[in-house]
């Protein structure tokens, strides 16, 4: 497996640099015989798009997709999908005086020391921008998703804390109502509160972060294996590859440590045959494979590391400078995360479907 | 990749269940002509070793094991490494009335839907007994870091919190301070405290959960990859697959999310021609890739799942039965995972170093 | 994937020395449920074991193999099953002498060289007596095969060629046809001239080579994938990792390269519905994917490396030594070979069944 | 890994429909800070280009390339290359008649009953269109081995038989010589003899096949792995994956199944403290390793399935049809499959070459 793939059976392979001419992705493993729903899978693109608000960075892509191969009169193929994404409102040259500097909490340095040669521009290939092309893909796997043989499974993802602002949200929420907030947080007396924080933030020159929660409902009972390839490890190598993310918590909050285990544990119960848990306190995962019941789980997104603030570091020659970035970017990246963390979820839950068969 | 292995380039294959003949493991990618300390690998086991105090469950195994393939004359071979550990306390007698139940907070009704066969004897492979195995591979990983040729790599995990009780440890604590704690918390007044809430626990017939901090110092700068290999999606992979754990948290506390951009990037340094960071919120990680500095997190763990205290559930006709559970079990399994957690650490930092040359 | 592992969904890890305690393999992805026939098992191991007859090697094993894992009241589990063979007649006194020769035809010398330590004792891991565990492996494949939920697939493979004695085989052979011949040649009478041919190479301290053909069946149309997964590849892969394997030809006959388009393509034909070809050339694969028809390839195997006949050739120090090998060793492999190209077989084709749905 | 990836440290995607509007590929793996030299890789584009000759068929595309990602100021970034190849001279209509005809020899009936939905025009995903992105990765890869910092690797394939018409080629061959000849076989009489043929079948409305020969010159000894990831087979899975190849053997010749063992074993020697093997009959491997001498291998072609002449089929609704195919095609594809052969050749032989470190 290529460091650039993600997915056993559902591969996404990642490619393109912030100011090449083009970002994009591969996904193969894809089966045959979907009919394609462009509008939706752009419609997702948007919500991660750039230039959205005054929340968001002002760089206007128009991020449009093109699918390139895998798909033929409006259905999926059986064969590997290409999304090509143009980069076209490049400004390299408000990079160019980042050539030699090595922007705090960001891996300038790094590259340096592990490539050698290294593309400056906006973060190459470090740059958030290259999710674009996951959240193509994650949209279409929402599609495959939303039509399951066994059930639609949905993803819906939103920004639960903002610095120390945390929301109220009632346990069943839509895409639809978490999007009337700018935050993509859907109690809106918080989102309020929320957006002024960010807007001060970004008034002071500085930026701010927060926790993400996540719901995938309809994953049928057993998905996931019990050992290497237990579900919470499958969601959390796919989250933690995710750039700002520091943490993940499963379960419907993130205390089960400070629980007893009488009151930790979810009992098993059946309703018409099905089995179940009366509770949901793990977060519809137990030993590894869903439960069938809701999945839920909270991301800790560190604040945006490139800030307006001055800030002290070296360049390349280890000599120290100043440094007060006027790029463009985003003081708190939760609200455009939204719709990749739905993506990347999609697309970790979709390879786990495509298991090959367990019994005979 | 199968199932039941881990690592692209050093692999680790699980195998066994918990009442089978053995349990053990395979090791392939170790490299050729390392001479093995066995007295410390069967040293780490022991930590691990159900059996040590009041604290653990009573079932007593020796975990003594026996390497059957790639050894010769006391030195790695560059072939794959079988670790053999006999399962000799058994009494699935103990089980034989589980057989039909499913227990709250246990695998035993995923299993059966999923599998339509299952070894219901102490939890079968879903038993954490199977990771003795990953502790003997993580050991000899251990040895290799501990030689390195850029530099010994060391990696320590104590308790920090069990329950609500939190530890304040130095920043430097060493394996013998932690083991002088029957709970392993280097915060001796702290661990005084756990130990008793533990053993109130264990008298109600109930159970704790809490956090592990993992501090792995000496990993090379540049360590990881940038995209879908980032070194906390890869030590996020591992963790998650050991069975309590329901999150993780990287950084030198778990507060990033909450802090202003200004408050949370570490600066760039340059000493003596080596760059580095000025502090380390980071947790030793910028964009995927190592900083040189200590790499830290923290882990949640859920209270273990079987308690003696009644509880209600079902059975596999879908009947509810009330089930209080006399088997031998951990009222607190933190402190006979610190060597578990030790040993995915060294596994996958290991495999991560042998990843190919990343430039010319 | 490691070095010593093969197969995407069913995946077969390999270890263990000629002179180790045991060799063996842990085979997982294997489905739960089946009910394991031992003596089938042993049987084909039977086939594979040394000193059958004069054709064969005088070390005498019984490999009769054990199962500690993966398997419970004579079901699979849905776990890695892991198969221990013990080593028993060895007699490393036979090797020490070799300890520093390189042998011609054997890869001593680059052990030495890319190891730089080396178990010495009957070829070590290279000795082919490790594919002992692959058929262990193979043999429960095949039970998965017989019983396949499209209809049985059946695996045949028979000695063609020994030397330049070239046999006449009808197309349908049975195994028990086949086993009449201590070569496992259903010639009888080209396999008396074959043995004749072995047992006087044998006198002369000689070897030779020979083809093996097999035959697949059953195998449904649309196996296998039409880029980089094609059944031919596959089924190339695995063979060519076995050790006197120099080479593979796909089809009814070796001659493809030598007809003309119009003689060599198999047209498409409709039988009760059922698409297949009228005739099969091609070996019953086209465009990566099986047809539907019998698979059919030939392997090209080298003459034994080990010989009597006193050869020269160099030391570990590059002095010139002469050697003649007294160690115990098979004239010609071929007869023994059958059983693990049959287990081959069966594991690259259940691996490529285990593949996800290919279409909604 | 996907069906559509190959390579383990350096991983080729391949994409793209033949009548899509591109075709490529991702190449992932590839060590940073190499300069590339465009007109190289152009050069090997242009002798798989169809269009050269009047011994390959009349679609006339430029196959100029673009390499949109993973380079940056002319030098390899460490990042994924992706590149691009447009498909020009689209002649859909040419294939609209064969939307519903199963062609002998090719996969379209199995695609239909695979994955249910087809893209009919040119063979679509199954159309050897796809390898010029296979192309112009080798290309890449064979840059990397001319200047492999153990001495250059060169890649040398050549046409040695068309039909039943065989070369006689010195050990020593350049890339220059063989394109001396249309047909790339640098025995320029027999060269004739097979263009003569060539044309001959052209006009007959039928196909030819041969063999293509391999030489690899450089190769570091001890290159592969000894187990399931030997030399051979890694070459070998990379060749079968190629279209019309039906099978593959390795060595100076093709008769090491015919020798006895004390004729074809190559004993070991020492030059000036280098080990290496008197003779070569092995190709260059054994053990499944690499002897630092030249690998050499011969694969078998079929002919072209494609042909004027009339051949009976059927159609998908199975009812008998008979067809004539007048699309653009080659008569015999060898002369062209030469660089695709090279290609493979370095992308396998790279891939060993970034493997992990095997001893300490």
């Amino acid at each position: 497996m290529s460091a650039n793939s993600i997915g056993k059976n559902l591969t996404l392979t990642s490619f393109g640099e912030s100011h090449g001419p083009f970002i994009g992705s591969v996904l193969d493993g894809f089966p045959a015989g979907m009919l394609i729903d462009l509008k939706a899978l752009q419609h997702q693109l948007n919500r991660r798009r750039p230039g959205q608000s005054a929340l968001t960075t002002s760089r206007t892509e128009k991020d449009s997709v093109q699918i390139i191969s895998g798909v033929f009169e409006g259905k999926t193929l059986g064969t590997p999908i290409t999304f090509l994404i143009p980069n076209l409102d490049q400004k390299p040259q408000d990079y160019e005086a980042l050539k030699t500097i090595y922007r705090p909490g960001h891996a300038d340095a790094l590259w340096d020391l592990k490539m050698g040669h290294r593309d400056y521009r906006g973060g190459g290939r470090s740059s958030a921008r290259i999710t674009a092309g996951w959240v193509a893909a994650g949209a279409l796997a929402e599609q495959f998703l939303s039509q399951y043989q066994m059930g639609p499974i949905k993803v819906c993802a939103w920004v639960q804390q903002i610095h120390t602002i945390q929301a109220h949200i009632p346990n069943l929420v839509s895409r639809e109502e978490i999007d009337k907030s700018p935050v993509r947080c859907p109690d809106l007396e918080k989102s309020s509160e929320m957006e002024s924080a960010i807007l001060e933030a970004k008034e002071n020159g500085d930026s701010l972060g927060g926790t993400i929660r996540v719901r995938i409902s309809g994953v049928p009972a057993g998905t996931g294996e019990p050992v290497f390839r237990k579900l919470q490890a499958q969601i959390s190598q796919y989250m933690l590859n995710l750039n700002a993310v520091k943490g993940i918590y499963f379960g419907d909050d993130s205390h089960a440590h400070e629980r007893f285990g009488s009151e930790n544990n979810d009992s098993w119960i059946s309703e018409n045959g099905k089995i179940g848990t009366e509770t949901n306190r793990s977060g519809g995962i137990i030993g590894g494979m869903a439960t069938g019941a809701d999945i839920t789980f909270e991301l800790y997104f560190k604040p945006t590391s490139t800030i307006k603030k001055e800030q002290t570091t070296i360049n390349h020659l280890g000599e120290s400078v100043t440094l007060s970035s006027e790029g463009r970017h985003d003081p708190c990246v939760l609200p455009r995360a939204v719709p990749i963390v739905e993506s990347l979820s999609a697309l970790a839950i979709m390879d786990l479907l495509l298991d090959p068969v367990s019994r005979l």
